[in-house]
């Protein structure tokens, strides 16, 4: 079967629970590496910053590992920043994924369409879901 | 190309984690507002209640996301108490969701077919997931 | 509608969350059940060998929720051991599905080809989620 047969319907999945307290967010570097300028903002005006930086980064995981799991993913995808997977809010809150640079490039070299993410946190711990189509 | 052309083989995926202490089951209309009958006597019925409304409640919360994430749904989705979220058990013991009222309209709506639900707890945890296609 | 036609695109899902420490990894009679060898050399070379093992067990958890979902599954599904569904490292280290005896023949009466798993853990606990399609 071609490749393009193989995959028809395929998808990939990610998971990934986060102790929230583990995510240092008072370590600038490692935010700004990881994180967007309007992640960043986001996370900040949130009740709770902790939990809600913990939320995002396990979304990011998440989304790298259902990227990853689709196909197989030129090595450059591997080496992603992950601040190339962004998460944001779309006008109801939910969260959406906008992929670009190295994730962007893995993505759509393994004929992924879409990327969709669902991100929970409660008591010390987050937990996000992805699905790449 | 068409909405059904864009929706072919489209999934909306809902992930919630919930410390399963934060699920005040003593608070009689709390319980009644978002659970059935059926679910309050199923949970009743359990050896561990707490933990079992949990898992009920992880899985109307993970349901509700997916099918938000599954497209645009009309505002009334956003307002579906979650009680018009059933989550029964088949003779295996697998999770069903039931949806009716306006969960029931708003999925139809968005084209949605069918949610599969699956539920776990451990430790002082629930967590479920939900897929809509 | 044809059983085929029924299932085109149909998924099945599955979650399974454990407290690590829940998992004896000293009873032998319980992890030699569970655990293929080349499992259990795998997780006993990780420098976390307790949330290795949980890891690998929320897998098979969510895999044969996953499993059992999809569809109507021959009685002897439910009664495969753990080991029948062994988790393997592919070489940039995502975790591969593969079933043997009864799980495999379960699946396959199920019309499932393929059963895709993504693996996580942080602070006490594991998450896995798996689809079936």
């Amino acid at each position: 079967a071609s490749l393009t047969e193989q995959q028809a319907g395929k998808k990939g999945v990610g998971v990934d629970v986060e102790l929230c307290s583990a995510i240092n967010i008072d370590n600038d570097t490692f935010v700004e590496r990881n994180f967007t300028n309007a992640e960043i903002e986001y996370c900040q005006s949130r009740p709770d910053r902790q939990a809600s930086f913990a939320g995002r980064w396990s979304a990011k995981e998440a989304v790298f590992k259902a990227i990853s799991s689709y196909g197989k993913i030129a090595s450059e995808g591997a080496a992603a920043p992950l601040n190339e997977i962004e998460i944001i809010s779309d006008d109801v809150g939910a969260p959406q994924v906008v992929l670009s640079g190295k994730a962007k490039s893995a993505a759509s070299a393994a004929g992924i369409k879409n990327v969709n993410v669902s991100i929970s946190h409660s008591g010390g711990y987050s937990v996000a879901v992805a699905l790449a189509q």
